[in-house]
């Protein structure tokens, strides 16, 4: 019997405790159990020595746990260790803050909607939706209030996107490395979302056609958060969400109903939504005027900024992750674009001086996280591990030097430049900002 | 200000208590704020006095809860009722059991992880991956043993396919019309897995193409449970599957490997995988000699079926459900084929005798749920609701009485009949079963 791994190269100790607070991915993870491999691997005989072959373990001996009458899952004890996390110092109060999603943890497109990033300017309620109303009014022919009951009665829609914070990978745009992709690129996640096209109740509220331009979107939070969303979004794909990955929305995402604009900044999507305005103008409000806006070199700051542009990102091997071995190693990512779909992404492991198409996994679908994967054989030499995403658009992910050509380096918002993750000849994987 | 839904028709008081234990849904939930939404709907100047428009609620006016440096999010309070549940009396045990996915209440095609349905032979275990080993073995030329970590690393693809149990809707094969679509068809789940190819294993240990036919999974829970697969669908699209919905499996669903068998009745995708043994012939195991068989009229057992064959259902109205006014509303519900894709879903409201066809919700998937909708507006009287699927062979969802014709009535197993769900003229939705 021989085993699986052959481990000729650098290896480190496994952690002592799994369930530690610092950061843990897929390589993390490797630390641990690959040390077991390296012992099989030192001798072919050891493998049949090994406890786990030659002894039925206990759970193979013994009965389990039942079924309960009424019951909820919950991840293995194992993997406490995946979790959304908050950065502190990031923000002055955890109320008004972040909570990023372990990204470097993940597999597919679709986010556990346990560790969907949180993004709260006033914290989260859990709002009883029975006493929730939805207010449809401003140029419409007829304003009306909408139960959640309501909603759910109309003509639905299911649909997968992401969901990108404007301010995601916002550290990178100085010379902030931050060190893993749980907080580089974690304001970002993606579910199965299912409501109501905000066309449909815009056109049973006749709104005004010819004067229509904005809808503005207010949240039940004690931010009152609002943004106003053009009308040509509204009516395109907008939805009021109910539902996210099968089941109502959770209380921190916005339960019981949160706008949906696909492929726009985060806070357009407003949570716990309890109010839409048809108006001709945009509102100018808080979250428009004072945050998301973006800083130029000229000293103007540009406003009403919506797209998050074509961006990708590897998530393994990625900052904080070590490579225990040479040999291969599936480079693996996600691409997205809030202008459409993916249509290649290339991968480099030298620092952008070749590159070569990754390959992308089906389906591939509109504003939606596209699963990019490209082989990699690990020669134990420094490497520089580059994404580059393309959409139907043609637009090419620009590199940080190019965007801050144009941008310069006081934005918050809106970085999706290429991000470079540097493993070096010991394994150990960081995050480099390449000039 | 009006109000969104006026209210002509019935309409049921509210429950008293929303986390009841009755098995609820969509349109249960419809009870209680319909009950509001009547109250508004019974005058118009009664939206202006409702305490939900004029007065801003406690959540609007205070700061709410905090990001958690670590956090795993949960469901509402509000949505307690949301649950897998038992059948009491189904098994002699719940640790030999079943817990059922509350079809009723889901959107869309993914099932949350955390109701995702639960069959297990001998309980449950979270076993610890570090110690988990996967032995590939038999007519291959070197057998070998990988950790979790090892398979982790290996190429993986991602996809989204349904997991049926082969006795799903198995108590309607006599004349035991289960109350809810949670029970009569709530064996049934839809989730995006990752995993390892199987022919990556076979290819990696160098299985003997000319004699291999079967491959022999085994899993390593107390019940030691093993199916034969036949090895053109090892070869095909089965998985070594780690990852669940962008997370690692949960330990009920086989935490840290199951195998996935697209297509094929549940029992075949071996949770707790520890152990794959190419073969020239089935085993013939307790799980397809004694257990998974079908008894034909004939009194002859059909052995090694296992093919989920094209079937649909409609979650919503259903069983248990109550329907609270006339005028619209939505019929939708999920259909599936074990052989590919569905085509077409045709929905009826009187019981068969008129057909149109349902909107299918796009991607259409592989193996895969896919969500129909249809519109209806109910005029009050008795109706009776069928969806019929057809999938890409051609194949269309025969009536129960063709499957008895052919089966008998003392099958278990592969129960893919149209089902039927009778509309009382109070609005009471029941199961019922057409000759």
């Amino acid at each position: 019997m021989k085993p699986a791994s052959r481990v000729p190269g650098r290896r480190r100790p496994a952690p002592e405790n799994h369930l530690d607070p610092v950061p843990r991915g897929r390589r993390d993870f490797l630390l641990g159990a690959m040390a077991v491999g390296a012992a099989i691997a030192s001798s072919g005989a050891r493998a049949e020595g090994d406890p786990a072959i030659l002894k039925l373990p206990e759970h193979s001996r013994t009965l389990g746990a039942p079924v309960v009458a009424r019951g909820y899952g919950l991840p293995s004890q194992y993997e406490a260790g995946v979790r959304r996390r908050a950065s502190p110092g990031l923000t002055r109060t955890p109320i008004s803050s972040v909570a990023f999603a372990p990204l470097q943890s993940l597999f597919g497109i679709i986010t556990p909607t346990g560790v969907h990033f949180e993004r709260h300017h006033a914290g989260w309620h859990d709002i009883d939706p029975r006493g929730h109303r939805l207010m449809v009014h401003g140029l419409v022919r007829e304003p009306m209030v909408f139960t959640v009951d309501d909603l759910m009665r109309l003509p639905s829609v299911s649909r997968i996107h992401f969901i990108e914070c404007g301010a995601n990978t916002g550290m990178e745009w100085t010379n902030v490395a931050v060190p893993t992709v749980q907080y580089t690129h974690g304001m970002l996640s993606c579910c199965e979302f299912t409501g109501v096209r905000l066309s449909t109740l815009l056109e049973r509220v006749g709104f005004d056609n010819s004067r229509a331009r904005f809808v503005l979107a207010e949240g039940a939070d004690g931010a009152s958060l609002t943004r106003s969303i053009p009308i040509e979004f509204a009516l395109d794909d907008v939805l009021v969400v109910y539902g996210q990955n099968g089941e109502m929305l959770r209380p921190e995402h916005g339960y019981p109903l949160r706008l949906l604009v696909p492929g726009v900044q985060g806070v357009s999507s407003v949570k716990w939504l309890r109010r839409l305005e048809v108006g001709d103008q945009p509102w100018n409000t808080r979250e428009e005027s004072l945050h998301y806006i973006d800083l130029l070199p000229s000293g103007v700051h540009r406003q009403y900024t919506w797209i998050q542009e074509c961006k990708s990102v590897i998530t393994s091997p990625s900052g904080g992750q070590v490579l225990l071995d040479t040999g291969y190693h599936e480079i693996t990512g996600l691409a997205w674009s809030g202008r459409g779909r993916i249509t290649r992404v290339d991968v480099s492991t030298d620092g952008g001086v070749n590159w070569r198409e990754a390959v992308l996994q089906t389906p591939i679908l509109d504003k939606c996280l596209t699963r990019f994967r490209a082989d990699w054989v690990w020669d134990g030499s420094p490497a520089l591990l580059q994404s580059r995403a393309i959409d139907d658009t043609g637009y090419v992910q620009p590199l940080l030097r190019q965007l801050r050509e144009v941008r310069g380096t006081r934005s918050i918002y809106h970085n999706n430049a290429i991000q470079t993750w540097r493993v070096a000849d010991n394994g150990e994987v960081g995050n480099v900002q390449l000039e």
